[in-house]
């Protein structure tokens, strides 16, 4: 997506053919700076202090992390410590142990000569594949917004609620539940995003906001207790979310408020629908809200915050009296009964077991 | 409520007998700090900067601006010009309008000689009828929480959730949602509240920790994503909150937020209540959403937050990306379907116009 008016993808390969570049996230919005990856150290620094977040764009920093390792010990051993060093950064991440898993099965096979141009072509080819799922979903998603944009008196905009950044600042580009935003936008239809804050991280603040202002998409930021009255009013039109995992049933585990936004959505007759891609599908569960642990993540990420002063600096701050404590749960789970429709690579499906196996036959029990 | 192990209310005439003594809420929770007021002029400043909120304090508040004034001019043409600038401090709140039309009514059939007197002590006696209000809510709430607590195992505390701060602060002593819990802690009843942490003012996080914490009672600070993911997994006994203003209907206006807590109450079979002093009801008033116009304050309330540098200073920082535009609706409505029962000073009803009229038959329709 564009920022100040030029392309820009969250990952590429530099110029010089072999250190890789990101944006550090953690600087974001106060300032866009990019950082160069020239080990597999690095990388591993970078995935572990959330330079980089975002299950797909973790999965894809962690194939080029493999591919800086390779160029400099491309044995079997080497590659097994930049595998192990990897994977320790972010346990749960699903894709990331996808990703390397991934790099070592087709790394394994090949002469160590022949491993690290192999290793930068297959992390290129998970970059790709990543945008490619993502403008899919794009392209679908973009079909619900224009079937609920046609009821809308001509000229009104489309009025868009998220939560939480499933842009592209989480993916290579296009993002999932920014995907159809994007593509809406770049076509020509007026569309307006309601982007939650979402506490206690502002991912929404922070970085959808970002995002949609260097595209050029009208948005407003408001904080996360603000949906529902906005819903009552008529003043969203449709909401679409990300999903962090999605049981075979619809059920789906995203960022905390996903599921209040659903229940206002489903009390005033607003469409809320989740975009994903189909690896966050888990199809050994049933039931999200029994089956799904929710990690609960440090008290300081609620207790304190970030951001810029009038000097220009960026200031922590605490926000508690002294001596109260803080819980900090960082997901929850939305019932597949509150879902509209799940958007994904292969097309949109009802958020029910029948009709996630009528898209994906082929992984479905 | 206790402060520091010593009972404290939110304002009182000072030693000397005629100046009035307020804590100044803007510093909370960082710094406890009080203020004279020496004059109406004193009093006006202190309601429009918010040194004291909540609709209670407020009229408390201004009923001693009257005094004050009185004490210095207490000619017609004096007192007419005190209550004109201190209506002008908050023109929407009610209880302002309703205490300085009670004071002059009580002042001008006396002598000017009389009045200053006579205003200290009807100042007073609203002061104490509002502390009066919020006990009675106290003791009919008591009963609801410890019906509650009865149906859980013996030993496990009641967990509530509250939203904003409809504490003491907000009021002379106990406050509205609190009262019931402070009575319930001070019984011996293991309380435990999970409190809001309420954007985008943050007047859990900031003033309902602060008055908890100091009187003893166990609390936890959560972000406004987190009410729903507690009550899915049953940590949650019952929620509280306080109202704005209430329809004859039973339909209430609260922080906004407080809807999606009461969807999420409902949607998992949480008891939720509203505390609430009577003069909140709008017997004018049937349906809410439709009929109760919600205020937009300024955007800089979510773009910006203060908090506690590691300094030791009070720092305002902003949270925006540069160019994103915020959107800050104060209250939202929530339907009288949502709401388990009203606790006033008459005791418990349920919302709806049947239930109201029951307690209220002098003032229903």
């Amino acid at each position: 997506m564009k920022v100040n008016g030029t392309p820009m993808r969250t990952i590429w390969l530099a110029r010089d053919g072999w250190s890789v570049e990101i944006i550090d996230q953690t600087r974001l919005p106060h300032r866009l700076e990019t950082v160069s990856l020239l080990s597999a150290a690095d990388t591993a620094h970078a995935i572990r202090d959330m330079l980089v977040r975002g299950a797909p764009l973790i999965g894809a920093t962690a194939a080029y992390g493999m591919a800086l390792a390779a160029r400099v010990d491309a044995s079997d051993a080497g590659l097994a410590r930049a595998h192990d060093l990897l994977l320790a950064t972010r346990p749960t991440a699903v894709n990331l142990r996808w990703a390397l898993d991934g790099m070592m099965a087709c790394l394994r096979p090949l002469a160590a000569a022949d491993r690290p141009a192999r290793a930068y072509a297959r992390a290129a080819e998970i970059a790709e594949e990543d945008v490619a799922i993502n403008a899919a979903i794009g392209r679908h998603g973009l079909a619900v917004l224009e079937e609920i944009r046609a009821r809308k008196p001509a000229g009104e905009p489309l009025n868009v609620l998220t939560h939480c950044n499933a842009g592209w600042l989480a993916t290579v580009d296009w993002g999932t539940a920014t995907a159809p935003l994007y593509m809406a936008h770049d076509k020509g239809l007026p569309v307006h995003v309601w982007v939650d804050e979402t506490r206690p991280r502002n991912q929404g603040a922070s970085l959808t906001a970002w995002e949609l202002g260097n595209h050029g998409v009208p948005h407003t930021v408001i904080v996360d207790n603000a949906g529902g009255h906005l819903m009552q009013h008529g003043l969203v039109d449709v909401v679409i979310v990300g999903s962090d995992r999605t049981t075979a049933t619809g059920d789906v585990c995203n960022k905390i408020g996903t599921y209040l936004k659903a229940l206002a959505a489903h009390d005033t007759g607003v469409p809320f629908y989740v975009a994903l891609p189909s690896p966050t599908i888990d199809f050994t569960l049933s039931d999200g809200v029994a089956d799904i642990p929710i990690e609960q993540r440090s008290a300081d990420e609620v207790a304190k915050i970030s951001g810029l002063t009038d000097a220009g600096t960026v200031e922590t701050v605490s926000l508690l009296p002294d001596g109260s404590p803080a819980a900090n749960y960082a997901f929850d789970v939305t019932p597949a009964r509150l879902v509209t429709g799940l958007i994904t690579e292969r097309g949109v499906a009802p958020a029910s077991r029948a009709g996630i196996a009528c898209l994906f036959p082929d992984r479905a029990a």
